[in-house]
């Protein structure tokens, strides 16, 4: 349920810290702070403060002081929200805070909703629906690809680049749209193959923008890579390395057992996620012997598998686990990364026999490095961005990576090939209409220039409080 | 180590939320944000904007947009340290925090220490040294009482105590001293009387103050309390019912095995942590079955034990309990609390059994109760508040809940019974002037006017980073 005529408050820092910042937003901000609030220099009065500015002063409860705090004023449209706004700097103990909203709220203000002032920007119009979702994005993005497409999208690139493909189509449609109301007179105002030619652009464009979807989720949610081998072949040396080399993000999850090594590391902006399944229990047979469903589980989940093995053991050495891989390779368009390890070492020299047979499939590589000199760890580094695909793409490329856009621009694309072929079929100009409205309508719904209470609803519900 | 002339940078608010704060502090603040900073109005000049006003604007890593932020300017001294200072209110991803912070480094700035804000703030003669340890404390603070204590303390109401204590003895030293400037002359500037009446007077307030902190600890970190008694005497109930009525704190505490039941609740502004060591394992004979040192362990820790029994038990179901808890008390100053409850149903009137009764000993108490109706449980709450002791105290009284605090009044009151000794035994005075030296120096040393860089360092080590 939208409401704007409520001054919403809530906590929008998060916990623990020395500061702690409590936002207010909507028409009663400053006279519901000015009850609560007491600037140190009696002169001021809250109320009449101009945006954009402090004041130092005192929340009380009757004769009791809560906290010494900074409230920054801010005046429409000039904040977060477009409304006026007020936030309240205090100490950073739960207790103060919420102290600070209890009186807030005993003096009028009522508790927001997930996403509400970022809810309440959209609706006057201080950003569209698109720009909204990323700003839950930027402040989960946790890799520099991440952020970079999250600030992008914000800064309003991709909405940007949907509001010209709609532009397009609108104009298709009045073209359309202009000879049904002259339909009697059989009148052709549009050039048939110009309008080919806007359908077909923008067709090809929203389709490239879905194709993107693939790597927008691995950037947005990490590439989770498993690495496997035998004992000694290296695998602990090689991840220690990339992560004494790369950003390690330990990443907590509460209350999940961690039944597997999970090492995050950022390379090159992406982030993966290394998954050590041979961490369960070393075995000779690393597939065969160990928690086989988990790992064959982690192994479906990747996109990426990394199997170790030791220069010095040959080629044989690894035929039944890279039997046993390809037979989980089957059917997935997973990639397979033989890596040959300690190069530094190589005693009988084997290289010879690995580089001289043809023995990758598909979707197969084979790199040569020493965990040990780091030598060939920048070509396993660039091999992964390849295969994640990120080297294909241009720096200012968009990237969608919300599934909502995901499948608004397929339902665009489904309506413009329906286009394209009521235009070859020569059918009547209403029912091709009816197709370019269902386009518009869904790049629409990626902006929030076309929503509903139940596209707002669940767009909102996944933000948090003070967002 | 003591640096001043740098300008620090640090993180200032918690994990997660939706708006983070970056705090920067020292004589290029504003020079270093400038430098990171571009304001949207590019009229506006980071260097030339006035104290108490904010900046919208982006933070740029060459031509990467990294956040559009919200940038609060404080020129000295009307900024927390005293310096000039930036307040940085950045979209809450560590990404972006971190980023921010490596630029801020990069431009000049250095990370700043635990609690390094606030000692500048201290040396710059923004607030004293037990000024400085409230804010630690404000921020810790989880119930009234707690909270109270800590901003009092922060607005300097035990600071002017303290300076008033060492103004009379400064004046006192400075009698002493005229004589013994005139020493041959054998002359005595200052009554006797009135000298040991200033004395008397401080050592008095001393003493008084060093007393509240058993208090004053049991509100600051909650008072332990031990619930125990039979199965089914309503143990479940009763600690429901409390938990219904107050605010209910829910505290987890990271890296503990928590093997008993521990819900901390705020009653009347006290926080109070219910131990329910017989939740570890139901049995009959509580004391003797189960996990006997864990609960001896839980009782030893504990302010206050409640025991709970079923009012048609009767007096006799009681005695082996009883026993084990008087074998336990001995010696300590834990108070016993004996819950009849259920007396919603006393089926065979057993009360008069109770009654009648001289059973209970030393700090031993009896209350009846009924978990179920509530009826008693007021008189519960009262009695848990008069055993903390806060009832004996004016709402007003100062109250010390800093270890250093009570060891630094603790040598005031030593020196000063060694002074008044003195003074009856007329020692000279210059060895009088000794302790009364001594006294001033403790007193100093509670507000930081003396102090010495490992008094501060074990401060502000425990301060956090930001703060």
């Amino acid at each position: 349920m939208i409401r704007t005529g409520d001054t919403i408050c809530a906590p929008a820092s998060g916990n623990g810290g020395a500061i702690a910042v409590i936002r207010v937003s909507g028409p009663q901000s400053l006279k519901i702070c000015g009850k609560i609030f007491f600037p140190s220099d009696i002169k001021l009065k809250v109320e009449e403060l101009k945006g954009y500015s402090i004041v130092l002063g005192e929340v009380r409860s009757g004769d009791d002081i809560v906290d010494e705090v900074l409230v920054s004023i801010f005046r429409p449209p000039h904040s977060y929200t477009g409304e006026e706004s007020v936030e309240i700097s205090c100490h950073a103990s739960k207790y103060i805070q919420h102290k600070i909203l209890e009186l807030l709220i005993r003096n009028g203000a009522v508790a927001a909703q997930p996403g509400e002032f970022t809810q309440r920007a959209f609706l006057n119009g201080k950003m569209d629906l698109s720009q909204a979702e990323a700003v839950a994005d930027l402040i989960a993005a946790e890799s520099g690809k991440a952020h970079k497409i999250a600030i992008n999208q914000m800064r309003g690139s991709f909405s940007d680049e949907i509001s010209m493909l709609r532009a397009d189509l609108l104009h298709f449609a009045s073209l359309i749209e202009l000879e049904l109301d002259f339909g009697e007179e059989d009148i052709e105002f549009a050039d048939r193959n110009k309008l080919r030619e806007i359908v077909i652009k923008v067709l090809s464009i929203a389709k490239e923008l879905a194709s993107s979807f693939s790597l927008g989720k691995a950037i947005k949610y990490g590439v989770p890579v498993v690495i496997t081998g035998r004992t000694n072949t290296g695998k602990s040396t090689l991840l220690n390395l990339l992560l004494k080399d790369e950003k390690a993000i330990v990443s907590e999850i509460p209350g999940t057992t961690r039944d597997y090594i999970e090492d995050t590391i950022e390379i090159n902006g992406i982030l993966y996620r290394f998954i050590d399944t041979a961490g369960l229990r070393e075995s000779e047979d690393i597939i065969e012997n160990l928690g086989i469903e988990r790992t064959y589980k982690k192994i479906s989940e990747a996109s990426i598998i990394l199997l170790v093995a030791d220069v010095n053991d040959g080629l044989p050495a690894l035929d039944g686990t890279l039997e046993e891989l390809r037979r989980q390779q089957k059917g997935s368009d997973r990639s397979l990364v033989i890596l040959i390890n300690k190069t530094d070492d190589d005693r009988d020299n084997k290289w010879e026999e690995y580089i001289g047979k043809p023995i990758l499939k598909d979707n197969e590589h084979m790199l040569f490095v020493s965990a040990k000199t780091g030598s060939g760890i920048d070509k396993l580094k660039s091999k992964l961005g390849e295969l994640v695909g990120y080297n294909k793409v241009q720096d200012e490329s968009i990237i969608i990576t919300n599934i909502r856009h995901y499948e608004a621009l397929s339902r665009v694309s489904e309506s413009l090939e329906r286009v394209l072929s009521g235009l070859d079929k020569k059918i009547p100009e209403d029912l091709i209409a009816i197709d370019v409205h269902h386009a518009t309508h869904y790049l629409g719904e990626i902006t929030g220039e076309i929503t509903t209470d139940e596209i707002l609803g669940n767009i909102f519900k996944n933000f948090c409080i003070g967002k």
